[in-house]
């Protein structure tokens, strides 16, 4: 397991941690400037937040960095009610896929989607094999366009909490049945993406990061489980400052071969947010040395 | 699978769906009178309200109202980090066996209990697999002491988001796991309380109620998820108002032979808390009706 005790050379920042700062909303490419002067290597950032600083400007400053991006976040949301829908999907991922290789990201990460309409309040349809159904034939669908864009795609197992209205996989066993089913050969086009906040209390987490394997293990993002949860979304914790056993898993993955960044995802609306981007990354930072 | 539609002879109601009406909190004889009025044969009482009541006198007014326990809420919270507490734990849980049986109740549910401290705010340790182990060895000792009794044992696994502070057993499969290493004859003394909310999400679901079969399937509570779920213990809806396909998943329990009640259990600080218990109790009627 590498020593993260020292240095944070191996530490990328999801954008989503400093997307608001003491209450308001920063752009990327501040948020990039931030990053770089506190030595950071590499970022994931968001497709909505690219969008509003400009794809191109979002690249130029990305190489100017000299950064990586561990990730961009994020495709999926592939489940549909109509044709129109699904169509839309399809195209919106595809148009994921070229950002990601435009920034020349690791990989896509995936939130899949839950029950069409769940998000807004009210969902579409209830059936949640049939959503599932769905998510596996869109992916289907953006790995043979990624292959050809050259671009990894990394399924995200979300919480089950998330089940209804975010993402309809939500184990790391299910995901990689998917990845069996639609990449028997293992060539690295599809994978996961491993969120410590997502996966900490699965039983058969360490069994199913070793079933993954270092192909098939192409993030690994972090942030903790606070007690009490205030709020299903926006109530992440600093590594460090809640229950889950972080160095634990990260060496479950590192055994396997995994060698990428640590990514720091926090939303969190109360906490982190309000405070200044400095302070947060600068414990980002710290965390990632002491308690990653 | 049973038809519910012209009755609710089968309906169970968990006392902790009105605890609180209009606001204030209701003792536990009114709740019970209440069930009597409207025609409920069954109820699952909470053992603070018991404690409250008194065990004697709300053995006689169940034995008045002719009414049969479904189960009773609640042993486990096995987990400690001293021997005091885990022998505190250990009479606490007999005690609890000891009030199911006086109240003639199908089942002692198990919330097993999560990390020690962090129901309080701060656990005492982190490591999981520790706490599963506690809990473990818990349900064993409780195990020999309830078959004295005669008192079936029903592990109820909790959603993941409890892990931490709650249930630290989240899945069907891991509360089987358990049942085959403590009872493998299958005897009907341990098995799982399924309850829709905890469970509607797990892509293995009904394999694993396939795999409980008749003789460990022995409570089956049921409330709705809602989008959005704005608290992550009391914002359970009424069956029918939220996404769980609640028929689908009875008709997988009683295809392996269930037949006993279905037990509403409803947490809502922020809606029906706030209602007249005539009003949610004659919802429960009408839902375990159209939407069980």
């Amino acid at each position: 397991m590498r020593n993260f005790s020292d240095s944070h050379e191996w530490l990328s920042i999801n954008t989503a941690t400093l997307r608001r700062q003491e209450g308001r909303e920063v752009p990327l490419l501040d948020i990039l400037d931030q990053c770089a002067k506190q030595g950071v290597r590499a970022i994931s950032p968001w497709r909505d937040q690219v969008a509003a600083a400009g794809l191109a400007a979002t690249s130029r400053a990305v190489r100017s960095h000299g950064m990586a991006l561990s990730g961009y976040c994020r495709g999926g949301m592939f489940t549909y009610t109509d044709a129109p829908g699904h169509l839309a999907a399809r195209s919106d991922n595809r148009r994921a896929v070229d950002e990601a290789a435009e920034l020349n990201a690791a990989c896509l990460v995936l939130v899949v989607g839950g029950l069409p309409g769940a998000l807004a309040g009210k969902a579409a349809y209830t059936d949640i094999t049939r959503a599932r159904a769905q998510v596996e034939e869109g992916i289907a669908e953006l790995l043979e366009y990624a292959k050809g864009a050259h671009m990894p795609v990394a399924i995200e197992p979300l919480h089950p909490m998330y089940a209804a209205d975010r993402a309809c996989v939500n184990t790391m066993e299910q995901a990689l049945d998917i990845c069996d089913r639609l990449d028997p050969g293992k060539t690295g086009a599809l994978g996961v993406a491993v969120d410590v906040y997502h996966v900490w209390w699965d039983p058969k987490l360490r069994e199913q990061i070793a079933r993954a394997g270092k192909s098939r293990l192409l993030a690994f993002h972090v942030c903790d489980w606070m007690t009490p949860t205030t709020d299903l979304l926006n109530d992440r914790g600093m590594p460090g400052d809640g229950v889950i056993d972080i160095p634990l898993i990260r060496g479950w993955v590192e055994a396997q071969g995994f060698a990428g960044y640590s990514e720091v995802e926090i939303f969190s609306q109360d906490n982190w947010w309000k405070r200044p981007g400095a302070e947060t990354l600068a414990t980002c930072i710290e965390r990632h040395r002491s308690a990653v």
